[in-house]
C-alpha cells in the first residue's frame, strides 16, 4: 500500500515535487500491447500545468521518458517504468513554511509522520505533481481498455454552487472546459478567474462514467468495484468524498424507486434505472459505472491564514505567494479518468482467472 | 483482495448466508492481548437482527465460537478464527428467485461472474448476515484500539429525508435508536415503520467518528485513511457513498473557508474547525477521524417489483416474501464502527514500522 | 504474509495443536469446479497419524467439516472454509516443557516473540499437524490440476544415509511406504524402527515431480517457479534445503553438461536432460518439475537433551514422553505435494492474466 | 509478485539488459536514515563487470543516479528510486539468437510465456544485469541493519568441486576473491582460467551468514526466514538450491545429533552447535542465520551446442560469441547478502508491529 496499488497490476508512484525526477512502474500489464503515443501525449496535456488563464503558470512538459518495458511500441512484459524531469522548481518559494505548516496541505502531517526529514520543497512527495504519473499508467491503461470496448468518460459536474446539469452521454474531452452546458461552463469559468482575482479558491465534483465494462467484472466484500474505485481515486489529493450512481441521493429514496427494474434490451440484461452506477454487490451489471468525486478546494490561496510555529509553539499567520490553481478540478479530470482505469484494468484482470 | 482486506492485519470473512458456518480469521493481532467477551458480545448484539419491529424476525443469537488464536483470555499471536453456526434459515423462502433476479441485489451480476454456480440462497456470499463476522473482528479490534486512547463513535445521521441535526460528541451506542436528538430519532422510526406497513423500504446515512487518532497515521497516496476507511466500509453491502469531513460540501466551498486554521491548544496543534475530518494528504492531524456513509434502502421490498427470467429471456414479475429490514441503517452502525476501526488499526500497525 | 500466502488463490490456515479446532480458508478457486471428497479423503489418509508402526499412535480422523464455499459438490465461488476438530489431546505432555525449550523446536523463539503468550500446548501453531488444512487446500488443488492434465508425483528419495535410486516416473502413492525400490524402502522402515526403539529419530529427503506443467507458467525474478515453490514447502515444519533439478549437484558441474540441449521430440519443444529441473529463467519449459526437498530428523525425540530453564535462567536437561514420529518423512508426501500444487496452482492463475 | 517483493518494505526493480536503464524503487524504509553513498558504491563495485579476467569485459560505472526518496543524505520517506543507464551494449551479438533459444538460458520460456514481444536483447528482464538494482536496494538495506548490529557475510564456499573449508567468522569481502582459504580460492581461480580458455563455464556454492539478528525475528508458516530468504535469493538468476544450516546434511543425521541444545552463556540464550542455521519454526533464536545458496553454471558458454530453430521447428546449433563470466559465483556475492538482507530488514519491519 502507500505508493503502490493493485491486486494484478502492481502500480508504484514515485518522486517529490522537487526531486530530479517523478515517476511510475506498471507491472502486471500482458505483452504484446500495442502503445499509442501520440495519444498519450494528448491524454497527458489534459492534466498538465499551465495552460490556460484558470491554471498554474509553471509550465511544464511533462513528457514522460520510458525507461524500460516498450520495445518498439509494444509492450514487452517487463514492467514499464516512466519518468517525467523536475524543471522549472522555484524552491525558495517553499522555504517560509519551513516550520508554519499550510492550512489544509500535508505540511503538518507529513512533520508529525516523518519526524522533520520529510522533503517539503513544493509538497514533496504529496504534491498535485504526483498526479502526472497516475496520469501516465492510467493513459497506457485507457488505451487498453479502449480495445475491450470500454470508454472512460468525465465531466465537471460542479465548481461551487454552479451545477452542469444535464447528462454525460459522449466524450466532451476535446472541450477546454469539460462541461455538457457550456454556459454552465462559462460561469464556472467566471467564477474561477473572480476568485483567483481575490487569491481565493473553490472546490467542485467531477463526475466519470465507464461504458462498455462487461457484467461480471468485481468482486464480493472488499474486493467491489466501489472498493477499488475509491481505493484509487483517494489517491489524487483533495478528493474528499466518492459517490456510486445516486450515492447520497439513494440515502433519501425509497427502496421502490431506488432499485434498478432489470429488463431486456436487444437480448441484453438492462436496468431501466441506473442508480446502483452500474454496481450491484461489488459487482458490474453490464449498465454504465457512474461515479461522483468531490474536490475541496486547492488549500493554496494568496489570503493572509492563520497557522501555527512548530519550532517556537506559537501562532502564526501566513501568506503563500506560489503559483497556483485557483480551482483544480479542470486538470483533475484526467486523474480521475486515470484512477477509474486502473481500479477497473485490474478487475478485469481478477475476471480472467475465474475463466 | 476480495473477501480478505488488509495490510498489516489480514481480515478473511467467509461463509454464505445458509451454508454451514460464517466465520472469519483475523491474523496480524499482536500476542497476549487481553480480549473481554462481554464487551464482544454487547457490541454484536447491536447488529444482530430481530430485536425490535424496525428489524427482520430472524432471530439469531450471532454467538461466535472461537476455534484458536486466543488462550485463556489473551491473544495468543496465531490466527484468530470465529465462526457462528448458521441455524433458523429458511432457504425455500429463495427458491422463487432462481431465475428471476431480485432488483438492488447481487442475484444477477453473481449469476454472471459465477455463471451459475454461486450459492444463491439467501444471497449467499453476498448477504448483509457476513457483517457478523465483520463485526466480531471489529468488536475485538475496537477494545484495542480503546487501549491506545482511541474511541470509536456513530450515529444515524439521516434516514430518508429527516436529518439528526446537532453534534455528536459522545457514545450514544448505549440507545435502542442511536441519534443525537431523540425526537429526530422517533420521525424515523416512525418512518421506517411506516414504510414497513407499505411493504418499502428506505435509505439513512450513518455517520461515524473516531476520537483519539493521534497525527501521523496513514500513508501517502493509495495507502491514505480515506483510502484504507473506504476500502473497507464499502465492504458492508448497501454502502454507495462515503465523504470524509465537510466531504460533498466542501466541493461547494471556498479555500479560505475550507481551509481549517492550525492553533495550539494546551500545546498541541489542533485546528479550529475540521472540515478536512482528521486528514491531511492521507495523513491523521489528530482532529476526530470523521466520515460518513451513505446506504441506499433494502433492496428487499415485499411490493411487485419488475425483473426478468434468465432462463427464458422473458419479462417476469417479483414479489419478495421473506422477512427483511425495512431500513437496515440502525443495524449498519456497529458495521461501519468495526469496518472504521480495522482500517484505523491496520494503518496504526503500518506506523508502528516508522519507529 | 505468515500464515496466509499467495497471488491469485490464498490460503490461509489458522489454529494450535490443541486448540478447539484447526482449519484453512482457500479463496481464489473459480466456481464450478467439482470436489471429489472420496478422493480428498484418500489423499488426506496419506498424512494422518497412527497408522502404521513408524508414527505417532495419536489417532486422528483428520476429516475435514467444510463450513462453506462448495455447493452440491461444486465450489461457488465463495471463501472455501474447512475445519477439523481437535481431539485426542494430550496437553499435559507439554506442560513439563514450559519453561524448558526443546531443543530443535520452536519453543524457545515461540516464546521470545510472543512474549510468553504463546499456545504452547503441543507445539501451538508451529505443530506439525497443522500441515492437515495444509494438505486440505493441496488434496483440492491437485483435483484440479489433474484436470489440467497436471499430476503431482513424490517420493521418499532417502532416510538418512539409505537412497532410493532409480527414477521416479508414475505415481507410488498407493504404497505403504512410497519409494521406487521396495528394498530401499525396507531397509528405510527398519532404519526407523531401530531409532524407534533407541528414542532416536533421522531426517530424509522427499522428490516431488509435476508432470504435465505447461511451458510459459512462471514469472521472472521473484514471481520465479523457484521462488513460489520454496515459499510454499519451507512452510512445513522441519525442511531446511530445497534444490531444483541437479540443484546442489549442479553447482559441480560445467556448463557444458548442466545446459540441458533443446530438442524437437513429436514437434514439441524438450530438452534431452533436465538438469534445470523444468524451470528457466523462474518460468516452465514443459519438462518436468523437479524438486527436493530436505527434512531434518524429527526433533522430539526420547533421549536426556540438554536445555535450560527460562524461569531461572540455568541449565536444564529434558526428556519428551509423548508420542512423536521417529521420522516424519513418509508421512510428509503428501504435504510436498500440497506446497508444490498450491504454488503451482498459483502461478497457472497468474498465466490466464496475460491472455 | 514477479518483479516486485516484500511485505513491508516493496521492492520493484525493473529494466531490461539493454533497455535505456534498469532501476528499482524501495518504499517502506523509514524516514531520516542516514545513507553513505561511498559505502554504497563500494558496495555494488563488488558486482560490478570488467574488473577482472575472471569476469565479462563488459564495462559498466554501475553509478546510480537516485531521482527521489533521499533528501541531503537521509530518507525522507518518500519511496526510493535509483536508475543505472545502460550503455556499452552490444545487441546485434543477440540477433542471432532470435529464433534460437539458448541452453540454459530463459530465452525459450520468456518466448512461450510473452509469445514473441519479449526484450530478446542481451536476455532482457531476465539478466543477470538486473542484480545491479537489486545490490543497489540490498546496500542501502545493509547499511540499516549494520545500525541494529547485524552484519552480513559471505564467501564462495566451492566452485566445481573444490571446497573453501574452514568457518567464515569474518568479513572477508576485501579480498578480491573471498574464501577463507587464500590456497583453495587460487585453485578455483585457475579452475575458472582453464575452463575460459576452453569456452566453458562452472558452478558453485556462496554462503551466507547473519550475524547479530536478535532471537524473535520472522513469523511461522510461510512467513518464516526460510520462506522469505529463499523467496529473494531464487530471484537472482542462476541459483538452482538453498539450505539453512546444516540443510540437505541434516537429512542424514539423527535427531540427538541434529538437535542444538540450548545453554546460557553471558546470560543469553545460545545453542551448542548451529544446525538449524538460526532459525527454529521459521524464527530466529538469536544464533547467526547461515544459508547456502547453489549457482548452476553460466549457462553462456562459448562451445557449440545443441538446440533448436523456433521459426521452422528444425534442429538448429548454437555458438555464443559474446562476452560472458565463466563463473558467476564471485560477482553474485553481493546479491546473495543483498537478497538476505532485503528478507531479513522486511522481516525485522514486521517485528516492529508486534511492540
Amino acid at each position: 500500500m502507500s505508493s503502490s496499488t493493485g491486486e494484478n497490476l502492481k502500480l508504484t508512484i514515485f518522486g517529490q515535487s522537487h526531486s530530479p525526477a517523478i515517476g511510475m512502474t506498471l507491472e502486471g500489464i500482458p505483452a504484446g500491447q500495442r502503445i499509442d503515443f501520440d495519444a498519450l501525449s494528448a491524454f497527458l496535456k489534459r492534466r498538465a500545468p499551465g495552460q490556460s488563464a484558470l491554471s498554474t503558470p509553471r509550465k511544464e512538459a511533462d513528457a514522460p521518458e520510458f525507461l524500460c518495458g516498450i520495445l518498439n511500441g509494444y509492450t514487452c512484459g517487463a514492467p514499464i517504468t516512466a519518468i517525467i524531469r523536475n524543471t522549472n522548481t522555484r524552491s525558495s518559494d517553499y522555504e517560509a513554511f519551513k516550520n508554519v505548516p499550510r492550512p489544509g496541505h500535508a505540511d503538518y502531517t507529513a512533520q508529525v509522520k516523518y519526524n522533520g526529514f520529510q522533503d517539503r520543497s513544493g509538497g514533496g512527495h504529496f504534491s498535485g505533481r504526483l498526479t502526472a504519473p497516475l496520469c501516465i499508467a492510467g493513459g497506457l491503461i485507457i488505451q487498453l481498455l479502449k480495445l475491450e470496448g470500454i470508454s472512460v468518460l468525465s465531466r465537471i459536474r460542479s465548481i461551487g454552487d454552479i451545477y452542469d446539469e444535464g447528462e454525460l452521454t459522449e466524450d466532451i474531452s476535446y472541450k477546454s472546459f469539460p462541461t455538457v452546458s457550456d454556459e454552465a461552463g462559462a460561469r464556472m469559468q467566471a467564477l474561477i478567474l473572480d476568485l483567483k482575482a481575490k487569491g481565493d479558491s473553490v472546490g467542485g465534483v467531477v463526475e466519470c462514467i465507464l461504458t462498455g465494462v462487461p457484467a461480471g467484472i468485481g468482486d464480493p466484500m472488499f474486493g467491489g468495484l466501489e472498493n477499488r474505485i475509491s481505493q484509487t481515486v483517494f489517491g489524487i489529493p483533495a478528493v474528499k468524498g466518492i459517490e456510486f450512481g445516486a450515492g447520497f441521493e439513494s440515502a433519501r429514496l425509497l427502496g421502490s424507486v431506488n432499485n434498478d427494474p432489470f429488463a431486456y434490451e436487444d437480448g441484453r440484461v438492462v436496468t431501466a434505472t441506473n442508480n446502483s452506477g452500474g454496481i450491484l454487490g461489488g459487482i458490474s451489471d453490464g449498465m454504465p459505472i457512474v461515479f461522483k468525486a468531490a474536490f475541496k478546494p486547492t488549500p493554496s490561496i494568496a489570503l493572509r491564514q492563520q497557522s501555527v510555529n512548530l519550532s517556537d509553539h506559537t501562532a502564526a499567520c501566513l501568506e503563500i505567494s506560489g503559483r497556483h490553481d485557483p480551482c483544480i478540478v479542470p486538470r483533475a479530470l484526467p486523474c480521475v479518468e486515470s484512477a477509474a482505469a486502473i481500479a477497473i484494468y485490474d478487475a478485469l484482470l481478477s475476471r480472467r482467472k475465474e475463466a
